[in-house]
């Protein structure tokens, strides 16, 4: 299967960590890359290809202007995350038969057109949190912890899982 | 099992909206409350008050001048999530068997110290990406999704879970 991200609504101050944040889970998490959908802002792209030149991978940012135009041509399923959607355990096995996935994360406020144009409306807790939670989890378990078995190609270091302090070895 | 969370080297400028979502994902995800370190920004209790005013429950947000101390007195399990950590799925069910567990995350630089006074150091995935993303998955498998049963006392309003739109009951 594979999973990509839409960042709905970034703003340039207010969101741009949280929105780095998204990326960077998306990488680590198994999916393939991230539109997103508001305020032009290099920083994100930036700190993703660092973190893709020192660790490995080609996990891609774009933004996208249009993301109505987005939404409609996508050739696969559409889940967007939502603290009033449907529980994910109730959806997951459905889920999990896609071949190809769209997730969609909104900042502040969401368009009702959202709920309507995705496939799926599906909470992680009816309850204010995180999308960047929420995101981690949905990948964590539609991906079944690929989180943990993850290997990039061309990393230039990798860490050595150790009990205390920081193991990297350098390539 | 109980679990409270510590949030380390809290810069107000810059992780106020990182802290935010670390305190809201603990309170989701069945943690007790979190006590941070670093700057005291007032905006993080008023935050997570307004939640628990209009979502229930009484998740606390305590301001620590000395987490040294925190860590030393500390009556249960200290689990430091790291990048540079062991897999969780390689300790999860010896750290299931705690009665108390506080979890430790970082803003940017964790001191050294905190890897020893730790009594685990735990990697979500060996990758750089979020602290808000390792608690959250950390708190979904620990309490075995307790995220998607959990109900707050003295809600005054509470989601039904809908496949399209919004729907919330107040009470």
């Amino acid at each position: 299967m594979e999973v990509h991200i839409l960042r709905l609504g970034h703003r340039r101050d207010r969101d741009k960590r949280v929105t780095t944040h998204i990326a960077l889970v998306g990488r680590a998490f198994g999916a393939r890359g991230v539109y997103i959908s508001g305020d032009r802002d290099l920083a994100i792209p930036e700190s993703v290809e660092k973190v893709n030149n020192e660790w490995g991978g080609n996990f891609y940012v774009e933004y996208t202007e249009n993301w109505k135009h987005l939404l409609r041509s996508w050739d696969g399923v559409k889940v967007h995350l939502t603290m009033y959607g449907i529980p994910l355990p109730e959806k997951i096995d459905e889920i999990k038969k896609s071949r190809k996935i769209l997730v969609i994360v909104g900042a502040e406020k969401v368009p009702g057109t959202v709920y309507s144009m995705s496939d799926y409306n599906i909470s992680v807790g009816n309850q204010p949190h995180s999308e960047v939670a929420a995101l981690a989890v949905f990948l964590d378990r539609v991906l079944e912890g690929k989180v943990f078995s993850i290997r990039f190609d061309n990393a230039r270091r990798e860490i050595i899982p150790a009990e205390k302090g920081k193991k990297v070895v350098k390539k």
